[in-house]
């Protein structure tokens, strides 16, 4: 006899979907967790005045479906982001104030930004999102990188560093590091570019009162004794009888797994018998982002009486995506911003203070003198998170969706892989994340009942 | 008080190398190896008839001084490849046989496949191997795949195609997987892109007697019971007084630790306290080739009766690199040949009849109906292994060095890093192997004196 009917491994939001979905089902569920807290790579903090601030993922918006129900169902409520204002852009030196989605740019290469991201909707719309290894030009698609086709297509250095600035701050990765294929999987698997970086009617629209942690915590309250934390899973088992999954002084014997942690993570257990060839190269090769997460905190959102919006991006620093993050109340004033993709990577080897002095500059920048004296400022480096080892998410470089596409979700066995990477809708984003454990789940009670 | 001075995890030539020299300088060891045998991705195999024959790693060549040292010192010998006679060449649906260095290619791609090669020289030439990251134009030449770059400088498909063949028999992986920076660095480290793919002159010339597996074997005879066999290392604990590297059942304190593992492997263990982000996050990104080795023997080797070497090449089919590599006797006739990148991702899903089908239907219209009734097949997918996942070796895609190459081979406190990747000389040969346990041990002694 099996402890319980499934173990689920990793307590975010994909696992607790799973077992969520699973206990709904009457089935018996024990979820096992690497830290002493829920949520992955959602997680609280708290600022030094006792407002809370997000450290890992925060937007929703419109289409995430199943994310906004869970928010309703678990009594959480959410608030538009603050968007009202111009935004600022830095370029070749220079500062601008916009108002428009010209960003600021000179005309030209306005355009000429419209005219690729025309085209890089067009592209995303062909791709298949169930089996993006099937889509028509598939090898070509996944031959290629990002930043290949944007050299291959624009000759204006100014829209060219545009989207290499855009990519990062979507992926935590240099366009180089992604393939084309991937690329464009990921924005119809969001619906579109424009959905994905938007604010409004985008994937940036609102955030959740008190913080994206609480979906997750609000599910292991309900979930109880079933969640165990400080349970580091070191090696996963499966027979024709069970699965066990075992642990530092102990092990959970079940009938399935749900493996519901990052794809890098998931490559690093001891499977016993190993996992095919092609999923155990398919984690090699879905390497996470890099990104250093700030909260920058002042008395007042001082930026909103320059008529502001907090928005600022910039294609001459390393701190180059900031957004107003001012808790609903507007009590305090809050930047957030980061460092993505090389800039995290270069600042993994800076200490907090010379991170603080790199980030500060920016935003004096990018807002005035103002900005030079935060009463706080929060780091969040998540690279060096021994339990994620890199946010937003797994990506897939050049060749890797057409060498191993079918192994992301397809279970081994008894093993079934729930994560926001194994989502073919909102993939990489919570929603996906929610998706992904019900998907899982749903695997599951196919094979129970 | 430690238990010895070293421990070294992996009883591969590098973990071996560099237990050897340890040793040699009066220092105690320990090595710990998770398989029943030494030698890691060297391999030795027996054909039914009794005929050794090599499952990994089995060419040595000029100016790989290091390997061949340790080959004269440990009493082996070496032979030459047999490389006499016409190879054979399949494209555009026909195979030809060539005896001079155009591999039979039309004249027109003969010189585009020379002007490409010459430029390749020049580049790479270029390349700081030392710190291939502040090599000038390093970002501009990292941001680049190799594919992007064949396929910016020849508009001709034969071309293009021969040197997406070579590729993948250098590195199993294709060249889109492949940073331009990595290739040029690779091809420098092993002298030149010419010396990589000869068989005379080059890094194909010589064969050791008996195979290469006597390397290893031969140094753990001298290294006693000092290597501890079917030993899974799973943690790596480091403090200021030393090192413990735990495994099931048991543990090794030591003052230092080799961690003599390919990359990937590398970045499973689990370390306490964790690694830094920079190493996490390399090991991420150094995924591991994809190859399945195949032996095919007859009792005679029929193609050279017929003046054939034995090499076949083919733009057209997925067993696409073969050599002659009957024993030194010519007791029997035995060829090798590779399922490599794509076309061993493909293969790893087909049972062992259907891959011995896929091959022999290929040698049979390289060399003939002779071909088809091989007394013995023997395949060796290395994605497969456990303890390998993958051969030749690790890689870097697009952006990786310029973002982690530090972090390849700099210790992390008492621990440091060997294995064929981690070499600046015969970078992920047995050549670079050797070097990098010499270099690993070299670190600890200055550190122990």
């Amino acid at each position: 006899m099996n402890d319980v009917d499934v173990v689920v491994v990793g307590a975010g939001i994909a696992g607790l979907s799973a077992a969520r979905a699973l206990t709904a089902a009457g089935k018996t569920v024990t979820v096992l967790e690497a830290r002493d807290r829920v949520a992955g790579r959602t997680f609280g903090g708290f600022l030094s005045n006792g407002v809370p601030v997000e450290l890992g993922g925060q937007w929703v918006g419109p289409t995430q479906d199943a994310v906004l129900e869970l928010i309703d169902e678990l009594g959480l409520e959410t608030f538009p982001t603050y968007a009202e204002g111009d935004g600022v852009m830095a370029y070749g030196g220079d500062v601008v104030r916009y108002d428009d989605p010209t960003y600021g740019l000179p005309s030209s290469s306005v355009a000429e930004v419209a005219r690729l991201w025309m085209m890089i909707e067009e592209l995303a719309s062909t791709i298949n999102i169930t089996a993006p290894w099937e889509t028509e030009n598939a090898d070509e698609l996944d031959r290629s990188t990002l930043d290949q086709w944007l050299t291959s297509n624009t000759a204006d250095p100014t829209a060219l560093q545009f989207f290499r600035l855009q990519v990062p701050a979507l992926f935590s990765a240099e366009a180089a590091e992604l393939s084309l294929l991937h690329f464009l999987f990921y924005i119809k698997s969001g619906t579109s570019l424009q959905v994905l970086v938007d604010v409004e009617g985008g994937a940036q629209e609102r955030r959740v009162v008190g913080g994206t942690h609480q979906l997750s915590e609000r599910m292991a309250a309900e979930l109880g004794e079933r969640v165990r934390l400080e349970t580091v899973v070191h090696t996963i088992t499966q027979d024709d009888s069970g699965v066990v999954a075992a642990y530092e002084g102990g092990e959970v014997s079940a009938g399935y797994a749900v493996i519901a942690l990052p794809p890098t993570l998931a490559g690093r257990l001891h499977y016993s018998p190993p996992l095919p060839a092609s999923r155990d190269s398919l984690t090699q090769q879905m390497p996470a982002g890099s990104v250093i997460k700030f909260h920058i905190a002042y008395a007042e959102p001082f930026w909103r009486h320059e008529g502001l919006s907090g928005a600022a991006f910039s294609l001459d620093d390393a701190f180059n995506v900031v957004f107003d993050n001012s808790p609903p109340d507007a009590s305090c004033g809050i930047l957030v911003g980061f460092l993505e993709g090389i800039h995290a990577r270069r600042a993994a080897s800076l200490d907090a203070d010379e991170r603080r002095e790199l980030v500060l500059s920016a935003l004096v920048k990018y807002f005035g003198p103002k900005a030079a004296n935060p009463f706080d400022l929060v780091q969040q480096d998540w690279n060096a998170e021994e339990f994620t080892r890199g946010c937003y998410g797994g990506r897939l470089g050049a060749g890797a969706w057409t060498s191993y596409g079918p192994a992301l979700a397809a279970p081994v066995g008894r093993l079934h892989w729930a994560g926001a990477e194994t989502s073919e809708v909102w993939n990489g984003y919570m929603d996906g994340a929610v998706r992904s454990g019900r998907r899982a789940a749903h695997e599951i009670l196919t094979q129970l009942d």
